[in-house]
């Protein structure tokens, strides 16, 4: 399978899974800018905001939203988030599978953060996954919208 | 009024209009990473990620792609285009109403892109506006979607 996102999701390449429904997934970037760096993935193959269709992008932005406000309550301790569509190689898109970043972010970061640009990792991936995702589950009964 | 968004919508503090509707404005960034960085903003004030809603965060997005398809298509030439929310100080974000960002890219503008980091300054504000406004005018009747 050439493209990795679509080998993801059919379960052929591992990730480290923060949310699954029927129609996105949330994982953890490899090569994060910062801790819990999150990729939302539409299960069905489109390239870039040229041909994804605009109720696939909206669905992907709000799973990305309560990702984000999950960071936040979550054990990273995230005071805010960076999300990121990346469209087109010439704005740094390099897997060629639409999909949102969501990088959570610390007040102070700064340095931190454009290390992560070139560093891109995260010293314990198990942690920061369980910790988006027990943060989710949180999020769940409360605040559905 | 203290929020200089809610000024803009109100046609209290002047901007470069790209789009308006019933309840999103589109207007260039006064301080551009990239020429026809702009930005697309709900008429209804609320602050980050945290308290807008979904439905609104989803419009907001779906307007940004209809900008990023324009860009392509413009007297811009973009190649691609980075839309970002920045959600909190935290992560960069510095008026606090709400609004994504759409910055039309071009291949191998990575120094012109780190230098207007820098810089932010457009030679030509007023005919980067006519660019897009006349993309996006171009776009409408074909592609609804």
């Amino acid at each position: 399978m050439s493209c990795v996102f679509c080998a993801v999701v059919a379960g052929e390449a591992p990730a480290i899974k923060i949310y699954e429904n029927a129609d996105y997934l949330a994982i953890l970037d490899i090569r994060p800018f910062t801790r819990g760096h999150t990729l939302v993935i539409p299960k069905q193959h489109t390239v870039d905001l040229t041909d994804t269709p605009p109720e696939t992008l909206a669905a992907m932005v709000t799973i990305g939203q309560r990702i984000a406000r999950a960071a936040r309550q979550s054990g990273l301790h995230a005071d805010g988030n960076n999300v990121v569509i990346n469209d087109g190689k010439a704005a740094f898109q390099s897997v060629f599978h639409i999909h949102l970043h969501v990088l959570p972010r610390q007040s102070g970061d700064k340095l931190s953060f454009a290390k992560g640009m070139l560093m891109r990792r995260d010293p314990d991936r198990e942690e920061s996954g369980r910790l988006l995702r027990e943060a989710l589950a949180k999020l769940d009964p409360a605040e559905q919208d």
